[in-house]
C-alpha cells in the first residue's frame, strides 16, 4: 500500500476541478455535468496501481529523500495522466469487444442515455491528459520530452490493440497464426509500455533523467509486463491469443491440436472444459511454474546489473508487486 | 484550384509509407496491410480544401515569394496532418451519428469484418498525426507549439462535439434549449478550429510567428467558420441545433412554435414538410440573405484593419472561398 495514497486521491479532485473550468472551452451547464459524472464513473475506480507507482518510483529515484509537496502534486499529476489514459482505453476497449461490466459495474456506453456518445468521451479522456501536462509541465524543461512520451506510447497501446483486435476478427478465426512471438507482441505493445514503462518513464523525466538513456530500463519493464500478463491471461472463450493457448499449441500433437482447433474460441461451457482438460493433460502448469522462476532469474539479473542503485529499487518494486500477484 | 495540388498528393504516399514501416512498432503483415487499405479508404477521398490552404496561406504569408521543395513539402505534411485528423473525426463521427455513408461510399465502420474495429483504426488515425508531426518537425524551434496547437484544436473539436452529441440525445429532445447562442458554441468548437483556424495557424508557425500574437486572426476565422456553417447547416430530420430553426424559434409566434416542437426532428417526411414550410413563411431565405450581407461586412472590415498585409491576402483568400461557394 503505498504511503502516497490518500494524498493521490485529494488531487484527482483538483485535476478535476480544473478540467471543468479549462478555459480553452465553453462548458454548457449540461456538458460540465456530463463529463463530471463521466469522469467520476471511469476514472478513480480502479486499483490505481500504475498512478500510485510514479510517485512511488520517483521517491525511490530520490533515494528516500523526503519529497516536497510540490513533487507530490505533479507526481501524482503525472500518475492521474496514467489513469485518465487507461480509462480512456477501457472505455472504448469496451465498445469494442461488446462488454458487459467493467469494475464491477456496468460499462460505461451501456449506462443509460450513454450508448455511443462514450466514444467522445472516451476521446475527450485522452484530451484531458494533455490539458492536465499542459497546466502543470508547460514550463518544465522536460514538457516537450512528456508529450513525446505520451503521445508515443499512446500509438504503441493503439497498435498492440490493432493486432488483437485484427487477430480474432470473427470469420477470421485461425489458431494456426498463433505463435510466442505473436503473442508477445499484442502484449508488448497492448499493455506494457503503458502499464509498465511508462510509469517509470513519468518519474525518470520528473528525476531530470534523459529516456535515450534509458533503453535497458524499459526493456526490463517491459519483460515484466510480459510475464505479468502470461500470468493472468487465459481468455478461452475469446479466442484470444494468450501464452497457455501458444503453449499448448507447440506442446500438442497433432490429434490435441485438432481438439484445440475445434473447441478453442467458443462460449460453449463443453468446450472450454475440453480445453482446460488438455491444458491439464500437457501439465501447462507445470511448464508455466518453469517458466515463471526462469523469467524471475532473467529479470533479476537483468537488474542487478544495471549502475544505478536508485533505479535498481525501483525496477525490484516493480518485481516484488508482480511475484506477490500470483501467491 | 491551388498550384499546389499534385505536389501534395504526392507527399500523401511519402506519409504513407513512413507510417507503414515506423519503427516504434513491429508491423505484422495483417495489420500493416490492414493500415494501408484503412488510410486509402479514409484519408484522401476529401475536397483537401483544409490541407491545400495550409500551403496556400504561407505562400501568402511569404507574399508571394517562390517556395524551396523544403517548404512546400513541410507545409503539405501539416496540410496532410489535417486531412488525418478530419478522417479520425468523421470516421468516429459516423459510429456515433450511425451514419450510412460518407463521401459517396459506405461509412468505414460498414465495411465488411471492420465495423467496431473502426473505433481504434479512428485512435490510429489521430495517432498518426502526431508520428507526423514528430518525423518531421521534432527539431524545428516550433515543435511544441505545433503540438500544443494540434492538441488544443483536438481538445475544442471534441468538446463541441459533445455538447452536440448532449443536445440530440435520444429521449432529451427539448426545442426550448435551442438558441443562437448555443448554436454559436456547438458550430465554433465542433467545426470552426480545426477547419478554419488550424490551417492558417499551421502556416503561421511555419512562418515564425507567434500565436499569442494573433488572436485577432483566430477570431475572424471562427466567424467565418460559423458562418460557414450556416450556410450548409439544415438537418431538419436529425434535430440539430442549426441557425434555420434557431432563427425560426425566435421569429415564431405562439402557433408557430407549438408547429415547431411538434415536427422538428422526425423523420417523417410530412413533418419535414412542415418545418420547411414554416421556413418559408417566415421567409428565411431572406433573413438569411441579411445576415449573410451583415456578416461579410463586418468581416471585411475586420479583415481591414489589420496591420499586415500579407494576413490580410490569408484571410481575404479564405472569404473568397467561403463566399464563392453559395453562388
Amino acid at each position: 500500500m503505498s504511503e502516497f495514497r490518500s494524498k493521490f486521491l485529494e488531487v484527482y479532485s483538483l485535476l478535476k476541478s480544473e478540467l471543468l473550468h479549462d478555459s480553452a472551452f465553453e462548458f454548457t451547464d449540461d456538458s460540465r455535468q456530463w463529463v463530471d459524472r463521466m469522469l467520476d464513473y471511469n476514472v478513480p475506480g480502479g486499483k490505481l496501481n500504475r498512478g500510485l507507482s510514479v510517485i512511488d518510483s520517483y521517491k525511490l529515484l530520490k533515494q528516500g529523500e523526503e519529497l516536497s509537496d510540490d513533487e507530490v502534486f505533479l507526481a501524482s499529476a503525472l500518475g492521474w495522466c496514467i489513469e485518465w489514459l487507461q480509462a480512456y482505453f477501457l472505455v472504448l476497449d469496451d465498445i469494442m469487444d461488446n462488454s458487459v461490466t467493467r469494475r464491477g459495474q456496468p460499462c460505461w456506453f451501456r449506462v443509460p442515455k450513454v450508448g455511443m456518445v462514450a466514444i467522445n468521451d472516451g476521446i475527450m479522456l485522452r484530451n484531458h491528459v494533455l490539458r492536465i501536462i499542459k497546466n502543470h509541465f508547460r514550463e518544465k524543461p522536460y514538457y516537450v520530452d512528456l508529450l513525446d512520451l505520451f503521445n508515443e506510447v499512446e500509438f504503441q497501446t493503439t497498435s498492440g490493440q490493432m493486432i488483437d483486435l485484427i487477430t480474432t476478427l470473427e470469420g477470421e478465426k485461425d489458431l494456426s497464426k498463433y505463435s510466442l512471438p505473436l503473442h508477445h507482441r499484442i502484449v508488448q505493445y497492448k499493455t506494457g509500455y503503458y502499464s509498465f514503462y511508462l510509469p517509470v518513464a513519468c518519474a525518470l523525466l520528473m528525476a531530470g533523467e534523459n529516456l535515450d538513456n534509458h533503453n535497458d530500463v524499459k526493456n526490463i519493464l517491459i519483460d515484466m509486463g510480459i510475464y505479468f500478463q502470461v500470468q493472468i491471461g487465459t481468455d478461452i472463450e475469446d479466442f484470444k491469443c494468450s501464452w497457455l493457448v501458444v503453449k499448448a499449441l507447440e506442446l500438442s500433437d497433432e490429434e490435441q491440436k485438432i481438439l484445440l482447433h475445434e473447441n478453442y474460441g467458443k462460449a460453449d461451457e463443453d468446450c472450454v472444459a475440453k480445453v482446460k482438460e488438455l491444458y491439464k493433460a500437457l501439465n501447462l502448469e507445470g511448464v508455466f511454474a518453469e517458466y515463471e522462476s526462469k523469467s524471475y532469474e532473467k529479470l533479476i539479473k537483468a537488474i542487478e546489473v544495471h549502475p544505478s542503485d536508485a533505479v535498481q529499487a525501483v525496477l525490484k518494486s516493480f518485481l516484488a508487486k508482480i511475484y506477490k500477484r500470483q501467491k
